[in-house]
């Protein structure tokens, strides 16, 4: 598919929660393959470089002699290295174009059949700006980010949209204010907020987050919730500390559970009941909730101090977890095969299908080989939804495609 | 069924991966109902309760004034409760007779068409003595312990088996060796035995576990492996530590994650190849597992440090995750719900439905309200295997008695 593509439709106005509107087409008329809609997806663009080789504290990017790509340390992990790097693997990851040029990431989408990209800006995000004594400090490269989004995706008309970026600071919650009020007006292509599990820094239970659930969801603004902190190292143990592991257990393990954790304890606070509109869209299949949602339910049920502070057994909460998972919860389909794909839809209600969108989380997971042009983690991503749905079948065009559209209110290849 | 049923027969000695064994018929004949199976039922027999009275720091037992039940204070988040206990709602949960009381199990099996128990020790076991500068201080407890549990068995034929507990310490892995090694020869009913996370001390990827694993192995006693200690508790954040959400988290969550990682590292230190024929039941399904199994695999494919270390790309690791799911790791279907119910089945491989065995987890997660007869935890896991399989179906007769009594060796009712 040319990267120039124009199309000149408005965008598709059908609410995934009207059964009546007409399911999207999303099949490709000369190929019948069906077009992808990747919705997990990251970039650093060239303001949030130069903001990270300027620091000293991670995150941050740094050059190592004999290493022709500068390397992104992100890992506390990591920081023990930095002073005394091994000459042959440097610490962090090599910070290729597939993170920064813009041009590498619409070849990859060619190369890998995807119609349409939602690029969101890579975690940590700014959250490392949030503890700057300024609050307004933040305004300004948040605001530089989400315009050079617009700008890329003003480049590659139809073929791109983009999670924002909020300047979330723990002392003044308003300083997001003007910039969610005018994302929506500002940047066309916006299509939601990625945002971390810490919030404004105690979480997405903390009763200070209302004031930004409130803008969103007036916005109409749904959050893409990614994990970036993992769990304690020590949950990990000795030998994975001496990185006997690789990253394995903080990737594998830690940023699925700090998504779990962070989406229940919203769940629990009320915030769900408190903003019934407020769309959220859980990375990495929603971490382990269509598992563990199950297990929350009979927990609550089961909790005597929740039993006793509020006679109708439920504590705060109104609804189960399994209503927020079919109303206000979406998932993203990057959950590598067929178990989570199944469990995610199933978790997601009756009509959970509709609900899922596929993601890449290009270009993290990259070919394991020089060489190597496809990358594992679409592949992966891809079968779990051929298999787990039947390859060409409406189940699997939606999941891959279709949802998304729907969903983010994107304009129809 | 009366309690005092006694059965002839001899222990059944199908393999389970022997495919012509015969199904081993476990449907009443009087009532046509599956007779079931609980491999996950707890007590505190009476020398335990006799340890924690006298104990000053958690876990310990202890009586307030105006409650005619001592209490059994387990969770840190108590500990500050303890000095200053509200007159109404004291720390820790009532030590009501089903924790304590033979007769109130066997009253519960019966009310809940539970044919048979594997009994065994609640958490947190003994692992509180493993700081006792002499690792023989816990030889008396878990052989004590380990007596009484078989003296249970042998009053009620044919209905009771149970997991022992070990003498793990430190100091000296070999204070185990005795206990396991007559294990099988002193306690006929004893059928595996129940660990916690932690093993001796740094979990279960620690190389001084290898003399515990390779006992296990040669002795055919599988292992229970069992969550205590959840996740750090700064990861449920300030509205938890308030005790704002009761446990919801700390239960709902952290334990199911706590198990999680504890066999991920296991996996990952190649415990499971060293040890081929080391069989592990994992609680509550297998924590989140099987939801995150293939991520599990797409990090080690992906992540750049196992493939530098050895050629092969797969670190120390031979087999992928599911291949060791559906060899040596067998799930309990702890989970209240089809979806993990069905994602469980489906991550233990082709023939993973002989690898699921019922439990309810009594007598934790009580009856809601006073009068109320009926163990929540039951009807939900019963429910959960009955819609997800199928009612009076072969898939949910074996995961409700007849894998269980194949795999753990039990004598057919």
């Amino acid at each position: 598919m040319p990267s120039s593509k124009k199309k000149p439709q408005q965008p598709a106005q059908g609410e995934p929660s009207n059964p009546t509107a007409p399911a999207v087409e999303t099949t490709d008329p000369q190929t019948n393959k069906p077009n992808i809609v990747d919705i997990h997806t990251h970039m650093y663009p060239a303001s949030y470089i130069k903001l990270l080789e300027s620091r000293n504290t991670i995150p941050l990017i740094r050059s190592f002699p004999g290493h022709p790509e500068p390397r992104l340390v992100l890992l506390p992990s990591e920081v023990p290295l930095l002073s005394n790097p091994s000459p042959t693997h440097p610490p962090g990851r090599p910070l290729t174009e597939a993170y920064t040029s813009l041009d590498a990431k619409i070849a990859f989408m060619d190369k890998h059949n995807i119609s349409i990209s939602v690029l969101s800006l890579a975690n940590p995000w700014l959250e490392f700006l949030s503890t700057s004594p300024d609050p307004s400090s933040l305004l300004e490269p948040a605001l530089r980010i989400n315009v050079e989004f617009e700008v890329m995706c003003n480049q590659h008309p139809g073929r791109l949209y983009f999670f924002g970026v909020l300047p979330l600071h723990p002392e003044n919650t308003l300083c997001a204010l003007p910039l969610v009020l005018s994302m929506k007006m500002k940047f066309k292509h916006c299509r939601g907020v990625i945002i971390g599990t810490n919030g404004l820094g105690k979480g997405l239970d903390d009763p200070d987050m209302e004031d930004v659930f409130e803008m969103l969801e007036e916005d109409d603004l749904p959050i893409f919730l990614h994990p970036h902190y993992g769990l304690p190292n020590q949950v990990f143990g000795e030998r994975a500390e001496k990185g006997e592991y690789g990253h394995v257990l903080s990737l594998a393990l830690g940023f699925p559970m700090e998504t779990t954790v962070a989406v229940s304890r919203m769940y629990l606070s009320g915030m769900f009941d408190k903003f019934p509109k407020l769309k959220v869209i859980l990375a990495h299949g929603g971490g382990t909730l269509p598992f563990l949602a199950a297990r929350i339910e009979s927990c609550i049920r089961h909790d005597g101090y929740l039993h006793k502070k509020e006679k109708e057994g439920r504590g705060k909460i109104k609804r189960s977890i399994w209503e927020v998972l079919n109303s206000q919860v979406y998932l993203d389909a990057v959950v590598y095969g067929e178990v989570g794909l199944k469990a995610a839809i199933q978790a997601s209600g009756e009509r959970g299908v509709e609900r899922l969108m596929f993601g890449t989380d290009h270009p993290f997971f990259p070919p394991l080989e020089e060489g190597e042009e496809e990358w594992g983690s679409v592949v992966m991503n891809t079968e779990a939804v051929n298999k787990g749905l039947g390859e060409g079948s409406k189940e699997a065009r939606m999941v891959l495609g279709e949802n998304a559209i729907k969903i983010l209110n994107l304009e129809k290849p």
